[in-house]
């Protein structure tokens, strides 16, 4: 199989560079052209990037020139890590001129006809592009911890139906960017709030557990409060949750289904797909996330400590790598998924996009 | 007044040094007495003791001789900080012999004719000492986390009633004693897991907020949920909590209650008593443990974010200094009750035991 | 003695807010001033500023509109804490109006004509100001680290002569201001960087130890070398120090002369002054940061693990609190010796100084 | 070449889990053997250890029942973690019984006919194993400290001589062990202090760079300083040097002979041998413990900072693994060496000694 050329939006930022690590030797992806902002247009990307990943920068990217906004692009597929701050009008403007956008940012995570997909769970919702007004297609993936939780959610959903969630957050600092949170805020401290997190996390998981129905998502009719507090943790966030369910079951039941889950990532064996989505931990106190954040490559939702709540029904405590499968990792299997089902291929709609837009990419700046 | 003398069983140990800090000037009581273990027993008290406290071992006592828990005492309170492994017979040794026993420890906490008591919440629960079968008592009060657990909910359980909580602590490492926990187990990390904490807190809460019948406390008709984790902070136990209420009330109400909430301790002006036990501060990213764990002298339970909650009620964030008012200033507020509210007077039960202990003191070891 | 109206310049920075808590009710200036950037100006000071320190706001100021840089100041006595990056030519610009300006920021330290004071140093630099062309005066205080530094070593080269140091930092975080370091880049991290910090620790500790000759300061002639990072830690810079001595001293003779050290501002018993300048601690893993760093209200310098340096002669430990000290601290205690060393007295130049500037006042902007 | 059976001794410990995690898929040893004291000797590995990595127990041993020091042993190579309390005469018993133990412990590294070997620097020191008085032998590796200091002043020395150093150590955790430093002692501090630490960077430093001059090693000429403390970060020694030399050379000399030093493991192409035994850093903020301390897979020096020494000549940071080339990976790649210098080859005493040894161990306890 050809590699499809690939772009990295805001490659400069935290997603950004993450991306860049990620797809390295991809088998489908061929990482051709980095963009950002004008600031850093025309540099060489050494120069144009703090870059503060812990391996180097892959030698063949560092003196590659970095490419603005308005450039033409020669890429069909773009990945987007652009600060939210301006990603909305930016990523709609590449989705009309036919490109396919797969956005880690959150504006337009909750537009009805943009789906919002974590493959184990919503693969179906990717037919949403079709309703889509524009030649290319934008897909979003969820909110990092939110991501976690519907991971954990989604098998436990399916077999007994979960009615109410109570969730709170221990988060990394790595999940606020760079330069993100002051290290006075933080060193030997918890700050208890994270600005528009709860909200995300209350909202996108009904959107992911929801039915594709018609043109839209119904979102599943769970309520959920969740309560999101920083702590001083590099990378991983933990979260302890309360559930209600449907019907009756007991930590045991409950444990089983989570490690029995497998989905349509592992069946296709995509190459960024965790063996394992969950990853069920025994010891009483895990997981840990300096510890287990790196279990299936940063890409599996790891659970621990499953047993009765005296208030809700089942209570237990999770963790995932928010970088990895909550940010860059989460948009790449949403492309692989893409490649895998079809949605690119001959005849295919996007398909198509992809051939007009290169007629356009031609001409237009 | 003149100043009753007192000792301090566990007196190397980590609340042990606590309370002889707190106690340093105490206008009630004065420090008499240091006692330890056998290990300890004979040698000077700062060179018994590891001490750890951020400032200097007091002069009078470094080189004050440490007695052991077989030596006579004349002193007749005790204020125990002993070890859990072995606290549960001593104290109740001492209280056979008519000593009034003041414990931070958690093994008589739930016997049916012990005190557990929050004086700001329960101060009539030390009636139960009349059931004690032994010349002296035992007073105990909670476990840190219980305690600012209580202190928030009491107000709202009086005026609206509480019918069930969940509740997740992000603890501090100080809360585990010295050595406690292993730096390679909490530096940038997080420990889902505090042995037999959650167990306490779902307890313990329900003791405190119930109501002395007769010769027993019946326990609130709470459903209580904790779940326990250690964040690498020095001093200071967050948590969040939701509440559901039996009568409605928003989070105007429930902040109206809280600001106002005074009690015995604050209207008694005991020495130790903050002056708000309740403090609410209004901004959204508060209470923080490393900015915030000072108030009122680290005597007091502070809150911050109260705001609806979509699964029960009413959630928000709640603080305390787990050392100060979570330990030993929890334990010396209660003797402060005891003495002010005329336990110890002229003709009380215990003002006879304390004189026949004291002649019993001169004959036996 | 009526309290001399004094103004915080940068009173909405890190410093500033040192400025304002530690000038709470001090007995010889009244804090009647707040100025900071055009940004801030005419604003209340609690909401100009992002308050970051750990006692609030005082009550009193929290209201206080903020002046800007270009209105009229009714207080002879600016403190300064403005940002090195506009510093320089605002506080010359006070000067010239004939302000007196104690200035922690690092600009005009080196000019030949200012006074760079540690008062239990070199208080008799503060005569430099009469070789100042303007008809107010510029005083400033030491790098942070060089203050700690310049104290060890005045007691040691008065008596034996220092001819060489070498001395790598471990410095706090709060030492960057806020929001100063991002976490990223120090939790559970070391930067062995820190722009600008080892040149001004090699050159401003010459200047302090140096002789007033004339209308110059002869710097000392000592070798120092010095290598600076960044530590996760709150507050206090610590320093380890090995010493070439002139003159034969082992650790004892070393120890008696920092044990023994008093200067002018204990025996003028001015309000800041230590009681002790140098505390000696003598257990052999002390001093510690977090343990010791409030020592003497933080505003002396601890010295332990005094022992022979097989390389040099001398090696030892020292730590002083970076924030308090180490800045406002420091300038705070350098405007209470001028007013006590009577360079404020009727007659002399400042007083001149100050009355004319009252006139200037009224009428100019 | 068939693989060596080799045990390990201390199992269970820290450096012990290290070299199980170091020595999986060898080629040139099979882990054979776990062993450890009396108390964990016959129970399952998995259930005698407290597993302290960040990678899982190896499944082939988890189930592998753990021998004791007084069990006969199959292996001849015995690589020792043994805790210093105990080492000293274990560790000779193995070797009057003929077995080979490559030893991290610091008991016999000052022995005169024990080498005291990092292979880039000085491998023929292994010929000391001549001298000793016993079938077997016992090989050792540095302290960790020293080693990173020995690979930066051994390419240095050997060009322009080193005089003197002074060295100042910031180092990590997982340096202790577990549960090693409490977790109070260190979060959001530093300790100026470990035991026995300075001591060993100023003795073994000089035997490692000294030259095998008959039965003896003369130590290097060099006088040395060190001050170690400890620090919040998990993994990664940092140090800074300054250096006095005997050969006039600047910054760019020195980098050059460190960048361009290769030593015996590279030419072998030892398996565990770093490919660049030191690896230069141009950015003036690195090298930083979390962001390099994985450089060359944790087996390398990493130096930054190289620039002249306004007191000394020349000063520099560095940075090593302390528990991978630190402590484990450095005996593995002394037994590398071993194998492949033929010390174990056909007609070599050890070759002898290793027959010898496996007669005796059907025999004996």
């Amino acid at each position: 199989m050809e590699r499809i050329p690939v772009a990295v939006l805001g490659a400069t930022g935290t997603v950004g560079q993450k991306f860049i690590l990620l797809l390295q030797d991809h088998p489908y992806f061929e990482l051709a052209e980095l963009v950002a902002s004008e600031r850093s247009a025309g540099k060489p990307y050494a120069q144009a990037c703090q870059w503060k990943q812990d391996s180097p920068i892959p030698r063949s990217l560092a003196q590659r020139t970095v490419k603005g906004t308005d450039d033409p692009l020669g890429s069909p597929i773009l990945f987007s890590g652009l600060d939210a701050t301006v990603a909305g009008p930016i990523e709609s403007r590449y989705a009309e001129r036919g490109y396919i956008v797969i956005s880690n940012s959150r504006n337009h995570r909750m537009d009805p006809d943009v789906p919002l997909v974590i493959p184990e769970i919503n693969h179906e919702h990717l037919d949403l592009i079709h309703r889509q007004n524009h030649p290319g297609a934008i897909i979003t993936n969820p909110n990092c911890s939110t991501i976690f939780l519907s991971m954990a959610l989604a098998p436990i959903h399916r077999e007994f139906g979960v009615e109410a969630v109570n969730v709170t957050t221990l988060q990394a600092i790595s999940g606020a960017g760079y330069p993100g949170v002051p290290s006075l805020d933080i060193v030997g401290n918890v700050i208890p709030y994270i600005g528009g997190e709860e909200e995300k996390m209350e909202s996108e998981t009904l959107k992911i557990l929801g039915r594709l129905a018609g043109d839209r998502v119904e979102p599943a009719p769970i309520r959920i409060s969740a309560q999101c507090t920083r702590v001083p943790v590099v990378d991983g966030h933990t979260e302890t949750l309360s559930l209600k369910l449907r019907s009756r079951a007991g930590p045991q039941d409950v444990a089983r289904v989570l490690r029995q889950f497998r989905s349509l990532p592992q069946e296709l064996a995509l190459p960024s797909a965790p063996g394992n989505p969950i990853v069920l931990l025994e010891d009483q106190d895990r997981p840990q996330p300096r510890r287990d954040v790196w279990l299936e490559k940063g890409m599996c939702t790891v659970v621990g400590r499953i047993r009765e709540c005296p208030v809700l029904d089942i209570k237990m405590v999770i963790l995932g790598h928010n970088t990895v499968r909550g940010a860059a990792g989460a948009a790449i299997l949403n492309a692989e998924t893409l490649v895998k089902k079809g949605y690119l291929g001959n005849g295919s709609r996007l398909h198509q996009a992809m051939n007009q837009r290169r007629l356009q990419a031609v001409g237009a700046p």
